[in-house]
């Protein structure tokens, strides 16, 4: 399974939803009108800090992600990066996809001068929990959220 | 004890260091090299969706964080906003500083059309665990991370 991750234009924007929505935790969150999403997609792609991914095989996109960059003081100034919303479609798992995402990520993460990767994960995905602790992710922090 | 949060400017960077170092975690991994962060505070202040902000009380700095706006798909195109390196004096715990500090960043990412505030910690954290889920926050996420 060879995967090709690619910067998304705005007609992937309903390949993304798709798999945002194809998730345990994302079919219940997922409102499916395109426009919200498509006029996202065009404020997050002009944001030169954030960029939407997306993973493609055999024509089809199987996997995406968003990958933020984040200047800061702390940690000695690190540069952070952090991924969201990563997604990869039901039928394609456990063939790889996921490696190879994190991969791709740690590439860009590297070649925007980030020496941290981060993300968040909601406690209730176990399976996920084990995939990043196999791929060098420590699970050193708790991630606390507020709906505002 | 009246809190007043302003953006930080590049005189203010020695205080900021100084607030980060003062801290159990930190004193351990930040350098004391003012160039470093100088040069990373600048790069921060250009960027629209980073702020560094400062907390005054009686013309001392007593508190400073960092507030991130993420633009992004999943949640139905969320807006998040996103805290990072939050520290009160050592000195100024207990007094409410942090409550000021977290009302502030609600208020700044309300304002940037956040609908989700977000921060991750270290697990060892246990006060501040509880200091903000006394302050509306859900522990719900783990928080991965991988040096590059």
């Amino acid at each position: 399974m060879t995967v090709v991750f690619r910067d998304a234009v705005s007609a992937d924007v309903p390949d993304i939803l798709a798999l945002l929505a194809d998730d345990v935790l994302g079919q219940g969150r997922e409102r499916y009108d395109i426009s919200v999403y498509a006029k996202a997609f065009e404020r997050l792609a002009r944001d030169p800090n954030n960029t939407q991914i997306i993973g493609e095989a055999e024509n089809r996109v199987v996997a995406c992600y968003q990958l933020t960059i984040i200047p800061g003081l702390s940690l000695t100034a690190a540069t952070r990066a952090q991924i969201e919303g990563v997604r990869v479609a039901s039928q394609m798992r456990s063939k790889g996809v996921g490696a190879a995402l994190i991969a791709d990520a740690e590439a860009r993460a590297r070649a925007a001068g980030a020496t941290l990767l981060q993300l968040t994960m909601n406690r209730t995905r176990v399976d996920s929990h084990r995939f990043y602790e196999a791929n060098g992710f420590s699970p050193s922090h708790v991630g606390f959220k507020k709906p505002l």
